[in-house]
């Protein structure tokens, strides 16, 4: 017995902008809103969330230096990527099971990134569907985040789809062949209590009623280089490897075709006892040096985050949690709150550091905080 | 709504000596007097006060060594700074608003500061004018804080009447180009309870009712070596850049004229994220060579501090929020107890660790806390 | 008077599969239905239990560096020591009176070991008798841990009967020649509640009704490496010293003739001030340089934890406590479901590493947690 | 008014053996049974109590690697200093106003001391006189810890009444120049219930109903080289410089006719902000290399402690607040155990890091905890 009732899963429906102070209030607000076993799917992380810690804990371990007499007013945090030109250097990372947090799933998402005016990542693992999503986008870039099937006719199905949808990225997620070793997840015997459109083609049913667990089991779960280039090479877009930790995958990434690296712990959910994921940013970028861009993510919670990201060699930074949670606070509306949220701090802390663009904000020198 | 009654901000009254064991003491016990939405601008800082904790922990990570053969008895605490002879190595920070704290406003701060004997800084965001503050100070040394205009005419007649006032110094302060990201204050929704004198020329109203970020915005945001030469030129007078956290800004404010470094990092007010302001002391203080005195401030709160400050490179050690808790509980008297705990108790330390005078402080010997 | 009334000591009894989501959890639980003095026995450690942290936080100073284009799916664990080929790199560690956590004492254990399918250590402070283990045991591997008489001719009696039981390696723990200072048993004045049959011929009684201290101070108390040789020469069997904390040690050791070396500090029972096991693990790895093979204990709660000794430079890694919980849990179901537990968590590991090998472990970078 | 009515002040009386599991356990049980005044003033320290946390932590950042083949049985604690045998190489610090723990004052302790079978140290601050403490030593060795008067004539009479009770060295102590900033003392506004016989003869008046602020003020406050010379020449009995913290202080006390280095900061009493004294001693014993004994105290609580402090470079540790304790909770008698439960505790610990003599100890290896 499991301890989400999948019939009568009651996902908040509100639709309102919200006042963010700073993203840690919205996991608090968002616990009494959001069943718990879809609370706890979104918040929680693998074995003692040690990982999931050092995601914060990493950012304390850099100290911004500000730079005071650079003459810098009203910051411009415009920057692009892949021909994108997006207003601040942040976009939507993808996530799977949106529903979980708000009734309008990845399509309330969608509408509130593209009002705000970002990048979506759309998951493999979306509730919704894209033609439900693409609505909320209404012409908005986009970037599609594939889980593989171990039958590569049907990827290449999947990524037809994509670019039927518009898809402009690939994402390829290669951190999570299985699921980790989620307590929270376990001790809630927690199952989706809804189906996955887009790679429902490959379960065994919708997803629905299904653990995590066993999704990843009916998906690919040997990722290798020559999936990168596979992916590459059939769709003819960008692609990234999500999921890099380490200078060696990106590398390999890189010899084998792909257009972008995206660091990232998986926001802590998958090898718990893996460093912070900022804590691997600079080996990273220092091998990447320069040839593809680097997206950052896990563990970005303010405006200071993305600003040590940038400073530590990343491109762009995205974002996952807390747009969740102003989702499940505000539907699209509080998609937008958030957002707009992380342009303000972030513009904030440009100009008190010392920062007039995303280039002076590369160049920034951290210091070690012992 | 704000949960700040502006027409009935009761501020403490009371006139008395104070009893000073430690200044945390003093924290505690102003936050049962002063209005919450004062008592939270004063004690509050940005962000998640990373960086207002920093400047405490900071303290921790270097040891006093102690030497117990050195012949010392009866320390001698006095300095000089810009021919002002003062008896110990300590004086007043500019802070915005004293009257948050006493009804007696700044000419208060400035009474308990010309009784015990050191130097008023005095801030432009003051709630009291020149004259009811040369009222306090009663012929004491003083320097002027500037906050600048958009408009340099402007910034002439402030400065012009701070001369006239008999300021020595200019404290050009370069880290607040607009608020930190104050989440006390954003919850708070709190604005001035009353105007601000010096500056109201360049509001767009007194300042009563306004909020930090409103007033900012009508102060000059773009702070460029330009302005320090500027201020220097015009005025005649010795500027301190203050907010200096890099060797590099403090070499980039001697270039630009600059008589004085003031190394500060806001009381963490300012960017959080940023090193604990003593961190930063070290690196500043060997680029500057002793070319200029250096002036230091946040987190000092012992006279150990002071202590650690001056071994680490400062010439003179400001004192801020310590002050100002002093001044709630007792007006002007409780400046000077407050005074006189800071001189008591680095006199103490002196001796302790065995340095006759502020010359030889600092040329002692720090050790690394691992 | 004791607290531990040994007469009534009523150890739990219940025969059952046990869900482990974690082993942290499992203490807890056992804590529950063990007796005060029994579990404070299996739990506690020396002094102030400093370095019972550490072995746990250890761990936390090294990170995993996952490999996620590494090609692997579905991970092997076996692994193969002294000709016993295993299905996974891990095996009970020798622990003395299981029969406080379960009725059906080591015996109970020896059965959970051998439906799981690993090597059993037997200690010779075990509450069974060799041929009550044996029969749990029902042909499975076993080693056999000596605490040695200071008659030698007992002892060679001792390891005659050792075996003759079918013991295949002897461990020689020389990390406990008296007790630790235990703060628990000192204070619950902790007695065996039940004898120890293969020690009993050099107790002056059966070991019932004996404080720890009591029976070690019966045993051998100078442990040299002589006593290596003489072990291994007369038993013909190869030989483990146990207790290990330093590359010195390793060296005297192996040049006395032992087979192994056993990294481990006896859970932090012994001396307490002593560094967490882990973090000696290297230096001694890099001093044995593959000339024998190197088990490892102490700490050891989680896959990660096994991944971690393996890539530091162990070649099995031992598994106290949480067996022992599994033992009281659920008898030698119970110890199954702790081994299925440890056996499922590193098998995620490796794969989320990317390591398909044990081979491929012992070659995984670790980085250092600053 | 004082919280401290001294002429009620009621010390605890009982005479017996008191169980000894750990120190920190001593402190707790003393805490109910002494009057508040007394127990802050001897658990207290000064400032923040940074100090006296460091003096505990220190400990902590050096772990003892314990060797496990090293033939060792029953081990030697003895060692000798300036021609005294004693059977374990640690002995009683300088402490004030014992009488604030048993109505038996020093006499107490020194019969306790004596009993045990070590060195006592007799503090000039001593509530009894030489007389009355001489009958509870009952011929065993003491040393004479002097507070020095302004007056040197002053100083040669104590020092001839000290080497007429057979005191065979002299203890400078050069860090209490002054009091450290006691918080608990001065909120208690703690003053001494009794006065102190040895140096009443330079304070006007007994030194009852003084405050420590207000004896040091009478005594010395300038120590220097000169000072160790004019003891050391007018006693001809070898001098220890008290309270030293540095190489630099070490050097110049053995330029100044030191025969012996004592290592202390004072139990965290006088410079808070210091470093751990541990922390310091290992510089020290490089910079004396030899030329004289190390006497080490602050902080030690364990025989791990000792240990560490021996194989850091201290030739005899001596034990402060554990002791007071002991004798407050038993009089003579618990003096007596306390110093026995460090004599086992310290076997242990040589016995478990494979040491036999104390000269083995000093040669251990210590690893740093990262």
């Amino acid at each position: 017995m499991t301890t989400v009732d999948t019939n009568h899963y009651a996902a908040p429906t509100e639709i309102k902008e919200i006042t963010v102070v700073n993203t840690y209030d919205l996991e608090e607000a968002a616990s009494k809103i959001v069943p718990k076993g879809g609370f706890d799917y979104i918040s929680g992380a693998s074995g003692d969330e040690f990982t999931l810690r050092q995601n914060i804990e990493a950012w304390n371990k850099k100290g911004i230096v500000p730079r005071v007499l650079a003459d810098v007013e009203n910051p411009d945090l415009s920057t692009s990527i892949f021909g994108h030109d997006i207003k601040v250097p942040f976009i939507m990372a993808p996530i799977a099971a949106h529903g979980l947090a708000h009734e309008t799933k990845e399509a309330g998402t969608a509408k509130g990134i593209s009002e705000f005016g970002t990048i979506m990542s759309i998951s493999a693992y979306s509730g919704a569907s894209f033609d439900e999503i693409d609505k909320g986008l209404n012409g908005s870039p986009r970037w599609f985040q594939i889980y593989m099937s171990k039958d590569d006719e049907l990827n290449k199905n999947i990524l037809d789809e994509a670019k039927a949808d518009g898809a402009t990225a690939i994402i390829l997620t290669a951190d999570a062949t299985l699921s980790g070793n989620r307590h929270k997840d376990e001790r809630n015997k927690f199952v989706y209590p809804f189906g996955m459109p887009i790679v429902s083609r490959y379960l065994t049913g919708t997803g629905k009623n299904m653990s995590l667990n066993n999704i990843y089991a009916q998906s690919k779960q040997k990722i290798a280089p020559a999936d990168v280039k596979f992916i590459s090479e059939y769709s003819g877009l960008p692609v990234f490897v999500k999921g890099v930790q380490s200078a060696e995958d990106a590398l390999l990434a890189i010899g084998a075709g792909a257009a972008g690296i995206w660091v990232s712990n998986h926001g802590g959910r998958q090898l718990d006892g893996a460093p912070g994921s900022f804590e691997m940013l600079e080996e990273i970028s220092k091998a990447v040096a320069g040839r593809v861009p680097i997206v950052f993510d896990s563990g970005v919670r303010r405006g200071e985050h993305i600003f040590k990201a940038l400073a530590s060699g990343a491109d762009i930074v995205a974002l996952g949690r807390p747009v969740l949670y102003g989702l499940a606070l505000g539907g699209w509306k509080g998609v937008q709150s958030v957002l707009e949220y992380f342009e303000r701090d972030l513009k904030r802390v440009m100009q008190l550091a010392g920062t007039q663009t995303i280039e002076d904000v590369k160049k920034s020198r951290l210091v070690d905080i012992k």
